[in-house]
């Protein structure tokens, strides 16, 4: 874990600027968090889950953030509060601010002289900026990214290196875009002209609303005539594949790998568990979670969780059943001749 | 939607340019191609399938393509050609074309003295060129690619910003390479020598011939000895991984996500679906569509559709079928028995 | 294939350097390497496994390595040895070594005044290498990459063009990663509160060992509190994910598009196919294999191959088939009522 030297917080610090009752020594004073199992003499550590309330005996921990069902579990300094986990997430941020780099433009970017840059940016060395792209206040572009001709970047957006924003895209503010990925690719539209493909230009923008991450390496697709959008509070992890025309609704998260093919509408509150795929031209309701490696192939009209997982055997085993999924038909065939036979039996 | 102001055309103009029947007023002048659902005054549309015929008695467009069997569909202005969507993709091609940055390199870029770059190419901000490598007439390398030692771009070829192409790659004419794929990185070759993994030099080159589309994030690799070849106008999408040695044919579309391993050659004319894996050394025929989802373990001799895709359902309802799903082989095993038991009733 | 101007080795010299014996004559020069069909006559073949012999009759090779039991199947010249793979991998990697640029600094890089570059390693133009990042003996910074504060890249290790490493990370010693590669971006940790999904900051590192490979497009997150690690030996192929605090064994090898959830455990030489996917929270045994295209939801304890994939079929026939998948528990108490009733049956 990286080292530095931190500021530290009384436990009746934090509960002045996040809530929660403290019980036990309000001076307490932590430096980092961390998990229950590993967390040293000047470490917070927190209980989410009352699976892990064992763990409560042996912790090295300081002192502890926990529900109020839970607050008499320990005798630890602790601080009671409505949602543990959420609690644990604002304490470590206040104790690890991300590093922002100064403002200003490095003398080794690229920024067009038609470009707006905003005085509290910062924009990396490497960096390019094309003719009327716009970076809003305290945004950082960092080291070799673009921003195309016209896109706008909003105020407190972080770009992380080599991250790549095609000309008229538009993202909102406070998002967090990773390194690799790639927003306002043309989208994947061809028509078949004799045995040849024709391109279809794509003419639509990506537009993301605010409070939004990116993950390394993840590609959203511009619209073909009309935008493809990713509404506040989505959250993107690594490798996904997003084509033209979606639409994800507010505070979904896509985990890893996901693919979700042209013209799909995911709703809001969603999950969709990493490698899931998403056939084109859906609909997805709000609240629905869709288990990993599941290739959703239908729209899906209400909240609940859907799966779609061959289970896995050892090899040999699976090579024995799954030589019979190509019978099925005839196994249900077979069923239903001694469904019959067996009633001819009866009857005499 | 990008708005800048566009040239207009009459659909006399357009059928002179593009062929096909003016039916209505020719003098009808449209600005931009639409959906029929979303269609503005000034729009011409398209009806490429009779499912949306309904479509048209409500469309506000100006004007539609269609094909000789709606021609009485409407009473809209309209043109009446072979194939409306091949049409619509001209139409908007003229509509919107590319911008295209002026020929030069940028004082920013980093071009080899031994490299050698068309005077009508485009060599953006950030870009490196290395010794020995080609860029054709009418090129435009965008900011922060690299292009390495003795490697050929094409002519008209388009490579987006922070694309890779390695040492001695070959791209034809016409492509356009998205921002962030990685043509020609190391194959995975290896030897296993006493418990470690032993590097097999990658050698061989990519080829890629003319009319090629790359997705954003795409990787090909090159091959071990000789080369991976992407023939002409085969279009990939993003997030696709092509394994050394492999061979796609002519026209091929390969949609998102998708792996193929290497030494694997696909047929021309084939499609497959979003995040279809093909495993290695298999060869797959001409005209072969294989779905979304489906994992190819086996060659493919013959044209038509190939799926395996395990049907989603509610969590709960999976997981009562997914645990039989290792129980196949015993539900077979009472089946027999019962038929035998059932024979032995019967002969009684 | 690359055509330069190689130095020859006569199969005495190599059985010098690498061991082996030669049978026929020694002093037969070659000078590449090549498969037994396409091999020409300046070129050494290799036999690597049985059910290639016949090849070795038609075979246009100048000489061949072969293992003991195959030593008089050829009356070519040749090299017998213990591992005729391995040993073609280090005749590949002797005739076709890798070119390495010049050592220095380009002047179009971006190295921190605060940063340390070995005088024997090479940054190539545009890189940026930020403040109190280290950079190893002979290591090679490719074009555009990026280099974070405080990372440590070991010696001789190569970071192809636009490969991104993120501040504080650590790779080892002669490691290679290719372009498109994302290092140490911040895992997909969030908490929700309210609707809303709430950052956790991602403190840890992503540590990875000696002689690791990482492929295009690749993209390792950086560890929630503790880091994410890859052990010595460990080949990853392109595409692939590896979420936060994971840790992949010593001499594991990852085929493309792979994803791994956070917090698993791969043990040592352990062998994941193409697109499978491992589920977060899991331990996976030493020498694990999972085929491809495998989801794995649960730990696996031991040593095995294990498969989880629906087979395919032409889509008719799936159809057919896969419609049954959900009534597999219905076909199940059919079966059972069969059995009740033919046991009444035979006892009347």
């Amino acid at each position: 874990m990286t080292e530095r030297i931190r500021e530290s917080f009384s436990l009746a610090e934090l509960a002045e600027r996040f809530g929660g009752i403290v019980i036990g020594d309000g001076a307490t004073r932590i430096r980092q968090v961390a998990p229950l199992e590993t967390a040293g003499p000047e470490e917070l550590s927190f209980l989410a889950s009352r699976k892990y309330q064992k763990l409560l005996a042996s912790t090295r921990a300081r002192a502890v953030v926990l529900a109020e069902e839970a607050r008499d579990a320990t005798a630890l300094p602790r601080i009671v509060c409505r949602n543990p986990y959420a609690y644990y997430a604002r304490v470590a941020a206040l104790l690890n601010p991300e590093a922002v780099p100064e403002p200003g433009v490095h003398p080794q970017a690229a920024v067009h002289a038609g470009a707006h840059v905003a005085a509290s940016a910062s924009v990396g060395a490497g960096a390019v900026i094309e003719e009327g792209a716009q970076i809003g206040e305290g945004a950082v572009i960092g080291a070799n990214c673009f921003v195309g001709r016209g896109a706008h970047i909003g105020g407190r957006t972080r770009l992380h290196a080599n991250a790549t924003v095609y000309h008229d895209c538009v993202i909102g503010q406070r998002g967090i875009i990773h390194s690799g990925a790639v927003i306002g690719a043309d989208g994947f539209g061809m028509a078949m002209d004799e045995g040849r493909w024709l391109k279809i230009p794509q003419i639509g923008r990506v537009v993301i609303g605010d409070d939004v991450e990116v993950g390394a390496n993840t590609a959203i697709d511009r619209g073909a005539l009309d935008d493809t959008v990713i509404e506040e509070g989505v959250k993107l992890d690594n490798q996904i594949q997003i084509g033209h025309n979606c639409r994800i609704g507010a505070h979904t998260a896509v985990a890893g790998c996901v693919g979700i093919a042209g013209s799909t509408r995911i709703g809001s509150h969603c999950q969709l568990g990493g490698s899931a795929m998403i056939s084109g031209h859906l609909t997805i309701a709000d609240h629905v979670v869709i288990s990993g490696g599941t290739l959703v192939a239908k729209s899906i009209a209400r909240a609940g969780t859907y799966t779609a997982v061959f289970p896995m055997s050892p090899h040999d085993e699976w090579l024995r059943n799954a030589s019979l999924i190509r019978h099925l038909h005839e196994m249900m065939d077979r069923i239903r001749k001694l469904e019959n036979e067996i009633r001819k039996v009866e009857e005499k």
